[in-house]
């Protein structure tokens, strides 16, 4: 029998309004966005990122922000984060008082130069300022830390730069960082060794994974950070982000995957599955296509099937 | 870091010319089925499950059994396993002189009547001769056990009912058995459980791990297999065995899938995985639909995008 330990409880993050919308090409209402906010917090969610504060040039998907942010009913107990890249960015946030702002650093250097347009080390200078500037508000920081494992220019990534990158956000102040497979190319191995370098700069309270499915290997991922002890994780509900049958498909794990195995380990998560469920159901209708949760799909065909026995 | 110890090899059993095409609506002909056999074969699997000898009144899709196994150029060192659920079926099988037979029960009282309409002690007793006659053969004899984890209609299943369906297996002198999570609703803990009821009558060596993809949670499922030691698995090339798109989908994971796990663990199994992608590629498009396999759809979408490079 295996020895593995599991946490007794764990915190989804889901960063489907924001991760999972910023790459739609129709553009999703606000008023849309807004009610899966609040369809997620209903359904358990903790964490929810809702937008990004990006310039409208790059990411028009994201230039309603402000409206997003002002529509939202707020609960308490639930933490509400916002994606902000520079200064003018942060300083656009601050209006709308996220709990929490999110700095978006990689571990390859070819990354960083096409998706932010500076390298790593500029990047980090960059968002020194904000850190600074959000501590001083009071708004918590995490990192995100992109392609810890795989990089679509530089191949696999040694986890001695994602240690780097984890002693970088450290020395600017960063509360807490994820180690994300951007690619959804890693496997559980690589996926505990990033994790493993990460360690060296952030305790495991501070420390989450953010896995994409494109290889189908998300959940085997999530089961090894959680026998390291990791208890939060990132996901997007229908496993939004990305086109499953598009070119390139780089889908985030769906939330109700995630917590579907979580349940059966006998994990806590506070979600309800079935109204989370019904959420990714619903949101997939809206961007009329189906959802990319095996979870979702199975218990739809349950019900389905259970109401035709009626 | 984990301290799990992965097995430095794993044995791949591809199942999709027969669990995964006996499903079908649409008549697979006999050619392709053979052509299926030749490509898996070519692209390093060791074995594979070719057909059934169940009357063909019950599964019309296995009625070309006989031109199937005289079709395929056997190569040296691979096994050819074939289904067969009595004695008649048995004497229908031995002309083709298959590597092993597969006998197949439930550890579901309920999904034993459904499915092959006895109970469970009378389907041992009506093995027990389809053993006897295999084992005088020659031919190997491997126990399917079907829902270990969960039934459709009993819901979760006890591991001592696993334990007692592999005491009778043993019984009768099936040599292995898998460890069928058949409906797809198992998660880690529930899969070791159920293992590690089949060790009280089986060694490592003889239990493989059959999983089911149907909410996702199959290859979390394999790498807790894997760290109990199993290294013999049942996949289907492109996730053959049920549309992920209908009602009740029970699609088998997806060899490719499985493969990219192991290697990404560094375990050898063998076989190339472009060319197993490929032959997952060419039979889903014989099939008229997309692969089941999210590998396989990455791959593809990969060399999509090179192409379009040059």
């Amino acid at each position: 029998m295996s020895t593995a330990n599991y946490p007794a409880r764990v915190r989804l993050i889901d960063v489907g309004p924001r991760d999972g919308l910023q790459n739609e090409k129709q553009p999703v209402p606000a008023a849309v966005k807004i009610e899966l906010v609040h369809r997620l917090q209903a359904a358990g969610l903790w964490e929810i990122e809702v937008t990004s504060y990006v310039s409208p040039k790059w990411v028009p998907q994201m230039a309603d922000n402000h409206a997003v942010m002002a529509g939202i009913t707020r609960q308490p107990g639930v933490r509400y984060s916002v994606l902000t890249p520079n200064l003018k960015g942060f300083e656009a946030a601050l209006a709308d008082r996220p709990d929490e702002i999110v700095v978006f650093g990689a571990a390859s250097e070819a990354f960083s130069q096409k998706n932010i347009n500076c390298s790593i080390a500029e990047s980090i200078e960059r968002f020194a300022p904000v850190v600074e500037a959000a501590r001083k508000a009071g708004i918590a920081v995490r990192g995100a830390m992109s392609c810890t494992v795989g990089c679509p220019y530089e191949g696999d990534i040694a986890p001695e730069r994602v240690g780097m990158l984890a002693r970088l956000m450290k020395g600017i102040g960063v509360q807490r960082v994820d180690v994300a497979d951007t690619i959804g190319v890693g496997t559980p191995l690589k996926v505990q060794r990033a994790i493993e370098a990460t360690l060296a700069h952030y305790d495991i309270d501070h420390i989450s994974g953010h896995f994409h499915d494109t290889y189908g290997q998300a959940l085997a991922n999530t089961l090894a950070a959680l026998q390291m002890g990791v208890w939060n994780f990132q996901s997007s509900v229908a496993g939004l982000g990305g086109c499953p049958y598009a070119k390139g498909a780089t889908g985030n794990v769906a939330t109700e995957d995630v917590v579907y195995l979580l349940h059966g380990l006998g994990i806590d998560t506070g979600i309800d599955l079935e109204a989370l469920a019904d959420t990714g159901a619903w949101i997939s209708e809206r961007l009329g296509r189906p959802t990319g949760s095996r979870v979702g799909r199975a218990l739809l065909a349950k019900r389905a099937s259970a109401a035709e026995r009626c």
